[in-house]
């Protein structure tokens, strides 16, 4: 029913400050001698759909018809595992950076579905939130990455509110745990020290 | 994973303005030279319970122990995928006009649970959404048929909140979207339009 | 798809008044002459954890590495059905005492995941809600157990939130109902007689 090596989903919407946090993550994790395999779910999509001759770029990939993306959500999720089972022959944690919600223009759409969840077998998922008006701020900010209008803080919010009750759906499958970790503004090492021990009471 | 037809379910509470918003659907669709099926769930549970001689009316059916409506539920579910599989031989659009949520003297049943999403195996579950206070008005004009005190203004902002977060964990079997569509008063055919969209992004 | 007697699932956040509630349940049920079969699921897991010497007492069973608490979590869920095989052979409605969610230190738990369910096919899930206020009240009230700080009222509203969200996804696997029963302070047999009635209509 688990993976040999625990495995941490850690979700949140754009501009909630994952990828600093993840980095410091990284960082700790390795000070303690704690063997750390960190993916993003979105990079593994899009470096398979190129290899397959897909696709050229990550917003070809967005394109798509949902149906082609579902199957590359698939291969990705396979792919994961597959690495992580080489890199933690001895244990250690897979931490996999991804969401818990999507937006399409079909709709939301759960970043953790059951063909997903079979594979990676979350011990928990981690729910990174941040003040709204700072997510819309940071979507403003960070210029190099089209985010798409998420609607204002109204908007963010109510994503923020259906990430995690869609989180809490995705846990039902493999009793993973939902913990809700606040990203204060500047103290992404404390987000990532909770992370931490998370990942050590598992 | 998926049927060789696209399955879009349409759900929403009790005067939302469902028959209205589907009525526009299929003739739009049409004029596009789609192929487009849509069947009432709700009629289909009710026909075969009759044909079967279980029910004489849909009163009726409502007054059956739950696990008997149970069974009725997974057979109507069987049957529509049954038509659908004849009439969209060549392909097209499998439209599925029922709820997320019902309520009923046990609490609130799942629209969509396992044995029903694992025949319709939905690409995208569609929350049709209006002003609660709209919603109000339209089950109390609708005097042809009992819908039952659903709470008021806030009763109703409640149960779509509910369907809402429930319409999300069904999503999570089958990868489907989970679309939340606005019926504004006077304007259906806007919201069948954004529902053609989703289907054409399938 | 569901075991010879019903089954009601009864959840409710720490100090909601479930344990009274279900006094007055079992004592109105016997008065009616329904054979009615109430267990404990965290009752259940530290028993089977002391048995089998993994652990001595409840507070060291919450200690232990979740991975562990999942393979007594499930040892427990086959238990109960084992047992309400033998004490309802003739039908009757099994009663089981557990949270939607818990709170663990690597975050919320769901109290009714996939392999739980599995074993419990619920006809369906009671959510015990109660005011906050009281519900904090009752919590500081009861010294005799360790429950933790759940945030004061504030942290009450939303656990409660997320619980009836996550009994829904919970819910969505058996086509369970979920049942949100009101606990009115001085009442409990009010909310025992509503739970009774919905097993009546199961």
């Amino acid at each position: 029913m688990r993976n040999k090596f625990k495995v941490l989903v850690v979700t949140g919407v754009p501009g909630v400050g994952k990828t600093t946090l993840l980095q410091h993550l990284s960082k700790m994790a390795e000070e303690k001698g704690m063997r750390v395999l960190t993916v993003n779910f979105g990079d593994f999509m899009v470096e398979n759909a190129i290899k397959e001759g897909i696709v050229k770029s990550r917003d070809e990939l967005r394109k798509l018809p949902l149906r082609k993306q579902l199957e590359l959500q698939a291969l990705a999720a396979a792919k994961i595992v597959e690495r992580a089972e080489e890199s933690l022959q001895e244990g250690g944690i897979l931490v996999v950076d991804t969401h818990a919600l999507v937006k399409t223009p079909a709709g939301y759409w759960p970043g953790l579905p059951e063909h997903v969840l079979r594979r990676l077998k979350p011990d928990a998922i981690v729910v990174v939130e941040a003040e709204p008006e700072l997510v819309v701020e940071r979507q403003v900010r960070d210029k190099g990455r089209q985010r798409g209008d998420i609607g204002g803080v109204e908007g963010v919010r109510r994503m923020m509110e259906l990430a995690r009750a869609t989180a809490m759906a995705s846990a039902v499958w493999y009793a993973s745990t939902v913990a809700v970790v606040y990203n204060r503004e500047g103290e992404p090492w404390a987000a990532a020290a909770e992370i931490l021990k998370i990942a050590e009471s598992i």
